[in-house]
């Protein structure tokens, strides 16, 4: 299925626009986990967030440094984890990849083919050819970087060009390679911007970070989006929101409980 | 000891300015690979590298792609390659990542600590606290890209702000953040920004692709070059001259043959 026939489907269907970010953090996990056997820390904790909440959230997001940083067994658990993901639901590696064409051709196929990943994140600045390969994928996505969340977004994202900033131009040659397989990143605090981006590009699906831990107003954010075509990624508010559980039952039920208020959130938002 | 003092250390004991990219691909690997017993073919192959070479070029950058596709094998080829790689050339992780602080973080751990690289290459989008985890690291490095040898380069990296293109704002701002421990990638094709970036900055070391396989031409690019502070990168046509070779002895002979080639080629232009 098209991605994007994909994407429309899981937003209806689970009535919800929420990611989880998978960022396993072993200073960060609650104690237990350091104690159950057989079974790698970060993929037991994958594991029961996604049991927790597979039924009411759009999917889930991937960020691959946390994984690379663990070595072999970082890679075991991205494959462990994505076992544990509905194939229904969106599953987006959060890589920030982007190089010339034979070498991002390789990174989509690690992350397209050896994973089974639906989307990935990818950097624009060295332009069209080291998009492309990823766009040869049937059924694949890319998460271009538009308008980060960070603070750093403002040191070369906003400088303008001919009376236009550089995301823009970005965004327009970004539609023009691809405007099926092609959707953006954009950071909650950008505003205006996403009131402009969501109103000119009524068909592309955004991922929006910066709720919860990055800490922008879900209600500012979503009287700013003009289409529905948005997921937002949730992460450290969602799986770290409590250290001191004590079993595995007790964290699903806080996972759970804080994916239901997020989602809540956006509902009473949305109305 | 800095990276600057080694890299012009290096430069100087080595009098070499070449890189050799490490980018195995099974594809093109000579088939006698395939039969080595006991050791990864990509391990062999960058050994065998490693040691035809070691003496007579300046450093190794390992480009990421091509090893994170082997998945857990292809990590295990990175560590089992640095140990071959002495210490005192360089070493480059071509990983081009970027990624919001708390990310950026992981990955300079993961390829600064986990794997003793000497020098990351780093996408400048996302600006400044996304660079910002990587300069933490003592006597570590990190090769910005400023203007890649890809054809997409033109597509953002020339457009003009206020009179002066992004890669010069880039390259402004990056040098503002930290011009001890901040190079830059330039492509071997974009002569006349060399000539300006090498006479601004005679300080900063420079990362160059584009030879070779990419068939720029050598005379034109060392022309250009008005400091003495930059590397080479050459990858297929060192690492791939010959598919069919058809011992150890006869690769080891042909890749040795092929680095002092372009050695000799870089000392007679630079006369």
């Amino acid at each position: 299925m098209h991605f994007l026939k994909k994407f429309k489907k899981v937003l209806r269907e689970t009535n919800s626009h929420l990611v989880i970010g998978l960022d396993p953090d072993l200073r960060k996990l609650p104690k237990f986990f350091k104690e159950i056997k057989n079974e790698h820390p970060y993929s037991a904790f994958n594991r029961i967030i996604v049991e927790a909440t597979k039924d009411i959230v759009a999917g889930y997001k991937l960020n691959i440094a946390f994984y690379e940083e663990q070595g072999n067994a970082g890679w075991d658990v991205i494959s462990e984890t994505l076992k544990q993901i509905p194939k229904d639901l969106i599953r987006i590696a959060d890589a920030k990849r982007g190089d010339i064409e034979n070498t991002s051709e390789l990174y989509a196929k690690t992350f397209f083919e050896t994973y089974d990943f639906d989307a990935i994140t990818v950097h624009p600045y060295m332009g069209e050819d080291s998009v492309r390969p990823f766009l040869r994928f049937k059924n694949k996505f890319v998460f271009l970087l538009l308008l980060t969340s960070n603070f750093g977004s403002k040191d070369f994202q906003f400088l303008k060009i001919t009376n236009k900033p550089l995301w823009k131009h970005v965004a327009e040659k970004a539609m023009d390679w691809n405007n099926e397989k092609i959707g953006f990143v954009v950071g909650a605090g950008h505003h205006r911007e996403l009131k402009q981006i969501t109103s000119e590009l009524p068909e592309t699906p955004l991922l929006i970070p910066g709720i919860g831990a990055q800490k922008n107003s879900l209600e500012k954010l979503l009287s700013s989006l003009n289409h529905k075509l948005w997921i937002i990624n949730q992460s450290r508010s969602i799986i770290y929101s409590d250290y001191h559980v004590k079993s595995e039952k007790e964290f699903k039920e806080k996972v759970r409980e804080n994916a239901m208020f997020t989602n809540s959130e956006i509902q009473k938002a949305l109305q």
